[in-house]
């Protein structure tokens, strides 16, 4: 076996210096069959006994907060690995303004090749964008018009702010159910909408607040609150609910349920069935154009080249829809259609938002789940483009820009904006380079406002369900959650529970529910109180768990016993002291035992897993010690982690000055299982079976 | 080095047969420096790839219930090991119902001497109970005799159906302060005495329902839910808040607040200062008896021969006191008194629980919460006395008791009752054998029931107040704060938050906080996104963590990296692995690396911490190695978990279906640190930093 180069750092306290790192391998092996084996043993239980005092609780905290303030960061060039160089106050200044504008980054690298993409992708951006935005404006109760508010100014503040380059800015499905669901409970939006826009604007402003503070305060990580599986189960139970509310528009329904869960929605639709207002034409015109949008999908998920079909796919229905209507005069048959939409640019709405009154707290609470959820939907999308480009977003500096665009479309008659995955999808296909394309987005639908909005009149609301209907099944992603099944069925219990809430309760509660079951879930791995029986592995030192590697051999009247959980606290102590015991106790009864083979003797803890204990985990191991010695069974912990050997020391200082047997004292840390064995072989006479 | 006679048993697929221990230790030394470390290592490597399917998760849960259908129980003598045998059907149901009253066990050896130890003990306990009980029931807002009743059925039951033998059952202060505070939100004692009395019952029979039930379903672990250090830090407040509230009665003050936060107390306290409504009477006695008991207590811990003394004392003040009364007439110069105590035995009081009405669900949660508290503190209580004495309880039989005699004594006028830590205390030191101790009690306080009421006539109310103030600091542990907040700084704060609730807001929110902050600190434990480095011991083959040992070496150009958490999940997978890349990438920068120090090329995932990983977790997984490729920097995983490594399967088949890169196809799973290096060091040609 050739040697191979690398030299070894030493570390702190080693004189050996530097040697080859085979060669010491060569001399450990050495050491093992020389004559001061016993010598080496107490040098390495001394290593155990002596380490350095491990950092309190406060630096813990410090460490993580340090973790969180250099984390979510691209802050550095992924390619290249120059360290960051000192710079000046005015260096410093011009770094942080760039750090908030990423355009001034790739402004500079901006050519009319680039140019041409964008313009492309944002013209594609548009046309998927102005039918959706209506339906989603008034999937939240909102004016058409709203809608298009929604897709000028936040896009804009993105492209200058945001550090993804192909994410997709405007309204959302899941959003303006969200908004639907919740502001409606404060103010009805049919009996006064003026009130119900203002609220929604306020919500909208706390929203921003919320995730620019998220952002500048480094607590991106709480967006990580809600598990993948809770979030698949969240938006398909979402789509579900808004595809049965759109069932109004696509009907012509006038009287509908405000309630979300689904038994109440088709409840609704069964009574209006009944009573007969359900309306035919409107029923043709939505029913028809969504099967020629889900076509148009289907032939663009098929084909690369045919990717601009299911963006233009709506545009072309609204056309086709509004010419229809307006050259049978469907609207005279009880075909609803949109009427007026305000033209213009966005207005002002400062003086619309409303911190007075009773609503405060509400809008605030509305206002942090719709950041959350906001949040959640883009850094989702956001990621997952960006690790197929190749580059990493800065989820802070994200958040921050997410936040600014919220707040500053408060101020202009948008309501909360986020990343849609349906039409970030279409970007990227399009061939977008930069966030230009959000711009000429934005410019487009500005043109729209400004001067198309009369072309609107006749566009039948069915067309709105149909467009929104259309971009609903991208949402339920039943392939992911099988992939979630196959994996892990608790995990995928979270992702069902999610949507089971959301779709029988409420939006919160389906929410609720998911954080609630992702942290259940990983208290009960955290706390299991299961054991792992370990063998010596042949040809090795190594000893490893019996059920995954049946090679392993245990050994005759030794138990080697590692825990399973990291923690032994309250929750699991007693719980785990009685499986030890009982593994103990009742190996004989097995029958599978062979005659030659002693009752246990020794009992060896294995500690290597266990990376914190509490008070009560101390008095379960002291009891532990206990009870075994009652048995006649001696006890033997080996490779204890820095923070619980500390515990343990400070533990049994307590115990020895309330009068309580200590642990360590009786029983010495081992470093490793093969010394813990050799030692206690050599220190006790061992007595034959009675 | 002589060979130990251990020996080995097989493994399941070993062919290799017995050998002697050390004898393999030397035969793997050798294969070390053989010509065949490669293959070795190729057949350790299948070993982690071929691992036997892991069971699933519903074979985990079966696992978990398992063990708690065969925990809480000494179910076998711990003395002596003897299997179980196979029981004839009449056996099991003698058996079952020896199980059910384990009186019928002690009832064989009981003797004579035993008797005369019992008796002491319980003419003691009684002496302590009489006015211990009768100043509990005021406490809880009820008639003097319903202490007296609950200290008589409830012991008598407990007697026959306990499993410990020092356990002293009655009325509690804690019990008692907490129906107090939560009872009186339904019905208003002082105007509705009767409904309220009922109430309470009602509450009782709940109480003794769920801990029956808790017991029934071996559900015993629940009561653990609360951590050792949430327990003290309630019970510190909980003390805190009777102790202001028995100032009422010290004083003589007739008005005064029904909330239990301090700041409401004192202000009460305040206005009536302002008001001139103390009395000095009431205060001259109860004050001076308050120190003489206390004198009595601090003499009894002193001398173990002066046991009796603090047992003793109540009972002589309440008897001073009443005379002092009587002779004085004070009860004419505004000194309160007891008044009427109904005479007789406890009535039947079936037909006094109350559940129709509209606050079914209110006592059925005020019983849950009350019987999770009782159980709390009988079990603290009773384990600790019983490891004393060295034995072990039955905790799901100690509920099954609890609850029987909390039920029972719903229909015969007891309110709830439990084990007390003063009254066990003294009937530990006054040499109880057996419960009959208990048994001795209840009698004496029925006889008192009986014949002796009329003698508390002119008792003062104050001299209750003085008694339940006096065993206020045996509840506020200073010194086991003090040792929580040595071991686990953490873990003190779960205690302060819990005394902090109970004292400002109220005892379910203390209750609250407690449950909370012990959950949300074991949550943060599991899932603390630290990352160790390991380094190689001298002398051996063991790679331990760089901080805890000192002496251990770091590799050059090789990171090996341990995560702290064994949980690799939504919530902590990203930070996980932007903090390895950190370290990667920054490692240059720290300025303490010696010249000749590679830049890292090797990355080593020791994965033997990890637990549990979900889908998150793979997908951060396949980030970080794609990362790291970008980079040029080579990934390898070592010691992966059974779930784990069969977990990375499923998803890497599902990667490979979707068409994103696979995680274990990229990189091979190895069984050890060494493994990987060396497999890693053959495998690829280094190159030099740039």
């Amino acid at each position: 076996m050739e040697p191979a180069t690398f030299p070894i750092v030493a570390g702190r306290d080693d004189e050996e210096g530097l040697s080859k790192f085979p060669q010491t391998l060569q001399n450990s092996a050495e050491d093992a069959s020389s004559e001061r084996p016993r010598a080496a043993r107490a040098e390495r239980s001394r290593w155990v006994a002596d380490a350095p005092r491990p950092p309190g609780a406060w630096s813990e905290v410090a460490g993580f907060l340090e973790v969180i303030a250099g984390s979510g960061g691209a802050n550095h060039c992924v390619t290249c690995q120059r360290p960051g160089t000192r710079l000046s106050t005015g260096e410093s200044v011009a770094d942080a303004i760039k750090g908030m504008f990423p355009a001034l980054e790739w402004c500079k690298r901006y050519n009319f090749h680039s140019f041409k993409n964008d313009l492309m992708a944002g013209l594609t951006l548009a046309s998927l964008c102005i039918p959706q935005s209506i339906g989603y404006a008034t999937l939240a109760r909102l004016q058409p018009e709203y809608g298009l508010y929604t897709s000028v100014v936040p896009p804009l503040i993105y492209a200058m702010m945001g550090t993804s380059k192909e994410l997709a800015i405007g309204p959302v499905a899941v959003v303006s159910m969200l908004i639907s669901s919740m502001v409606p409970k404060l103010v009805d939006p049919t009996s006064d909408p003026v009130t119900y826009r203002n609220l929604t604007l306020t919500v909208t402003f706390f929203t921003g607040m919320f995730q620019a503070a998220l952002g500048f305060l480094r607590f991106g990580f709480l967006v990580d609150l809600m598990s993948h599986a809770a979030v698949v189960g969240f938006t398909a139970g979402a789509a579900v609910v808004i595809g049965l509310q759109q069932l109004k528009g696509l009907l012509g329904i006038a009287h509908f349920t405000n309630k979300t869960d689904v038994v109440s929605v088709v409840a609704s639709l069964w009574s209006s069935l009944h009573h007969n207002s359900w309306n035919l034409y409107s029923f043709i015109i939505g029913t028809s154009f969504l099967i020629f949008i889900l076509i148009a999908r289907f032939l663009g998920t098929r084909s690369k080249r045919l990717y601009w079909l299911p963006a233009i796919a709506p545009l072309i229905s609204v056309i086709a829809a509004t010419l229809i209507v307006f050259l049978t005069r469907a609207d005279e048959h009880g075909v609803k259609i949109i009427k007026h939409v305000n033209s213009g640019l966005n207005p002002i709405s400062v003086r619309q938002l409303r911190f007075g009154g009773p609503f405060l707290g509400d809008l605030a609470k509305i206002g942090l789940v719709v950041a959350v959820i906001a949040l959640t939907e883009a850094t989702a999308v956001g990621r997952s483009f960006a690790s197929i480009k190749g580059y990493r977003l800065d989820g802070n500096k994200e958040m921050v820009a997410m936040g600014v665009m919220n707040v500053l479309g408060s101020f202009t008659s948008c309501y909360t904006a986020t990343g849609s995955f349906s039409r970030t999808a279409v970007n990227f296909s399009a061939g977008c380079e930069t966030p230009v394309s959000n711009i000429v987005m934005a410019v487009t639908v500005l043109l729209m406002l400004k001067f198309f909005t009369r072309l609107l009149y006749y566009t039948p609301t069915s067309i709105l369900a149909s467009i929104i209907l259309a971009a609903l099944p991208g949402l339920i992603d039943v392939r992911e959650a099988l992939n979630i099944w196959k994996v892990d069925k608790l995990d995928f219990l979270t992702c069902f529970g999610a949507f089971l809430g959301v779709l029988f309760v409420s939006v919160e509660v389906g929410l609720l529910i998911a954080v609630l079951v992702s942290f259940v879930n990983i208290l009960l791995v955290a706390i299991q109180p299961g054991i792992e029986i370990l063998g010596l592995l042949p040809g090795t030192e190594l000893f490893r768990s019996v059920d995954q590697y049946p090679v392993a051999m245990t050994i005759s009247g030794v138990a080697i016993v590692r825990l399973k959980s990291s923690l032994l606290c309250f929750a699991n102590a007693n719980f785990i002291k009685e499986r030890i015991l009982q593994h103990v106790t009742v190996r004989e009864d097995e029958g599978e035992v062979a005659n030659d083979v002693k009752p246990t003797q020794l009992v060896i803890l294995d500690m290597s897993n266990l990376m914190s204990i509490d008070t009560s985990g101390i008095a379960a191991l002291s009891e532990l010690h206990q009870n075994l010695q009652d048995l006649g069974v001696e006890m033997a912990m080996t490779n204890p982690k820095w923070q619980v050997a500390h515990k343990m020391k400070v533990g049994d200082d307590n115990m020895r000055r309330s009068g309580r047997r200590e642990i360590v004292g009786g029983t010495l840390f081992f470093i490793s299982i093969k010394d813990a064995i050799d030692a206690t072989l050599k220190h006790h006479q061992l007595h034959q079976p009675c």
